[in-house]
């Protein structure tokens, strides 16, 4: 689809974050050769995952997260990104309700191999 | 050297933005996999070119950017994204200056096929 030129309309994200309200569950905004962009929406506590065949960037939005590892932790504001290393282990958490753009190549499923309730579709464009 | 966990600060996108103030001449901040996340600032036009292999995303931070196409034009504010498909040709252009994340595979020249004086040094990190 990203070879296509199908409109001439910018991708607005705060448009685009006003169409859904789940939490955890990753919706598909833009493509980039084989990579996706998701917007997420989440408060609480993930559950421990890695993702072995790929690093993942979290850029916050709005609000403040949590990337922890076994062996320490991150916090990343609105305006601050971070790239996950592939194969790391490592859970996601916010006190309050936070917004971020995921970005990761198409099929990488959010629970990577934990699985496991939270494991959301992973190709729900909005 | 996105495997190996370097440090845990987050990447704060106004902290780097403060580190330069050349005009089409992308800085990388950080690595996912083989691509690369890169802040460019301009003003201005740059030139006719595209990139042949791979498409490119222009996520505006701050001010607004026309991405001109030979049959139609995109404008882009601030808060918006907009994927260049791979092979069309493009020219970029913002009546004032204008702050951008750039994200494209590593090794993308940002005058493509064109080259000329815009060309700028490809994997200058800050």
């Amino acid at each position: 689809m990203a070879n296509v030129m199908t409109d001439l309309r910018p991708i607005n994200l705060a448009d685009k974050l006003a169409h859904f309200s789940e939490h955890w569950s990753p919706r598909v905004i833009a493509e980039m050769n084989d990579y996706q962009f998701k917007l997420v929406k989440f408060q609480g506590e993930f559950v421990w995952h890695r993702h072995e065949d790929t690093d993942e960037v979290f850029l916050v939005l709005d609000g403040s997260m949590q990337i922890a590892f076994r062996d320490g932790a991150v916090n990343v504001s609105a305006g601050e990104m971070f790239v996950i290393p592939k194969g790391r282990e490592h859970i996601t958490r916010a006190e309050r309700e936070c917004h971020a753009l995921l970005i990761e190549p198409r099929g990488v499923v959010n629970t990577g191999t934990a699985g496991g309730a939270l494991t959301a579709p992973n190709d729900a464009w909005i």
